[in-house]
């Protein structure tokens, strides 16, 4: 019988990502029944958020993913077998594969996709870094031209996204990243305003000098120092979208956050959220992200890690920011 | 020439109020001039926002208060000469009159109220504290019935009336405050399901207990442990109103704020707020708050201080804890 390889998460982490929180599992192909059919996955995302599906439930945005089952993920396939009448061997489709080579699918949560769209641009742009960028952006940002964004993560998938939406706007883009290879990026290739290298710079004389008028909304995806500098800076009225704390997502007990005095001074608004609260505003989403995306505004890089088992280690990279765009494992 | 007291502020605080802050100064009683009227102010209003109004300017909502000019504050007195054809000796009106026992107005900001009101009712309820507990509970808070509010605060003159609404909207209402006596009046008097003392109970367990089902709604006065406590037990959605921080106003830099990896995690709302941005929205405001004090929902009680002079003294209640209801001069 033909077989495929599958990961399963079997310990909660207290760390970084390391072999002996999964299991590599071989399975067999199953034969599929009336109303399904057989993804073969060639791609998969890896994410931040991941941290959290692993982690012991904590009244996350959705459940954590039970142990002995196969790791969440969000990934692009092909259909090779089908029973189901709405999709035909040879189907683009993408959904929430999971860490594994192929699946049985009844069609929930199961998209069609263009062929015509690459699988790194459909991860990198039209999934959840697309999503994400928008919703949070344009709900809870409010952007307005001439007014100044400050993005952290920005070479990130959700962060360089959200910089060139608001670059399109007329915004002045502030970056802060972790590389002078990735400032280099957003400032020269994706025409950002500045970008400030958190690892090297004086953040605090970086920010103060980048951001004359102060800031007006910050897009948060990393936490650490940086946080309460941005906080300090904002403008009556600003708003604070709190789309991701990287630098706090393991270990124990996170750092604090900025007093509250400031956010009564300048009457400012933060936002947490999460993407999968808003899953069925994806149309309304796409049709807001899309122009701007057949205008060319839009650029994007992935990562690309080589087989299944690359996932594991592949993880620790949004730790260290060793990715360089997009992470994504071509299976 | 008859003459009237005023006291003018002539040097910032970095501390609690004291008399070297102040002058005392005696003034001619001036001839009003037509388009003018004299009023006469019987009871001026004390407020946890005059230390932000007397700080260097923070960019606050609004601009401190000039050296060598009239402390500011709100207040309620009589017209007892006038050249002005909408104001006729013996109206009762308020407006933002300062620590003054006589000013001249041309009516700007200035408001004609019903004779039928007491003073005291008019600072407590229907002035500064009714219309900030009204908008930070209603546009901000959006409570719903069979929902948790958990307010700081509690006993004060914002912090009861905000307890008050939500308790005659079906919420389950957790009040804190600084004292038994005050805990008392928020269970007896107000109806409150629950108070904490934050100064004597161990506030951890007693939060605990009093929200089995986590809160919902967190109405921010003071700052202080309180509130990583009550963030830690915000559920999914939760909105948080950020009025007032007293525990920080004054003193060094201010204590740091949670962590906001529980703001991704719940997708809170934190919106910090201050009356003078909306204070066009005043009748909208009345107009929702009055059917609640006319039904006799809204119990109040004024703590007054007698003369001018001890408006000095009295502000560093606010820091003691040591009124019992909204603080409010006689003159």
């Amino acid at each position: 019988m033909p077989t495929y390889k599958a990961i399963n998460l079997i310990k909660r982490p207290t760390g970084p990502s390391s072999p002996e929180l999964f299991e590599i599992v071989e399975k067999e192909v199953p034969n599929i029944k009336s109303g399904e059919f057989l993804i073969k996955q060639n791609h998969m995302s890896l994410d931040p958020a991941m941290f959290g599906w692993m982690s012991p439930d904590t009244e996350s945005y959705i459940p954590p993913v039970e142990l002995g089952t196969v790791m969440r993920s969000s990934g692009v396939g092909e259909v090779i077998e089908s029973q189901h009448p709405d999709f035909a061997v040879g189907d683009k489709v993408n959904g929430m594969f999971g860490w594994t080579e192929m699946l049985v699918s009844d069609g929930t949560g199961v998209n069609k996709l263009d062929k015509s769209l690459s699988d790194e641009m459909i991860l990198s742009v039209f999934a959840l870094p697309g999503l994400t960028a928008t919703k949070g952006l344009y709900s809870f940002g409010k952007p307005k031209e001439g007014e100044t964004i400050v993005v952290t993560g920005a070479a990130g998938s959700v962060g360089s996204i959200v910089g060139q939406l608001a670059k399109a706007d007329g915004l002045r883009v502030i970056g802060v990243a972790g590389s002078e290879e990735k400032c280099a990026w957003l400032t020269d290739e994706l025409g950002f305003d500045g970008a400030i290298n958190y690892k090297s710079d004086d953040i605090s004389a970086q920010l103060n000098e980048l951001t004359p008028n102060g800031i007006d909304v910050y897009f948060e995806n990393t936490g650490g120092p940086i946080q309460k500098l941005v906080f300090d800076r904002m403008n009556a009225h600003g708003r604070l979208i709190v789309c991701g704390m990287i630098a706090d997502y393991v270990g124990g007990e996170p750092a604090p956050g900025p007093s509250w005095m400031n956010a009564i001074r300048k009457r400012l608004t933060i936002q947490g959220f999460t993407m999968p609260d808003h899953f069925h505003e994806t149309p309304q989403l796409l049709e807001k992200l899309t122009p701007y995306v057949m205008a060319g505004k839009i650029k994007y890089r992935s990562h690309t890690l080589e087989g299944l088992e690359s996932a594991i280690e592949g993880l620790n990279l949004f730790f260290t920011g060793g990715n360089k765009g997009k992470l994504i494992v071509k299976l």
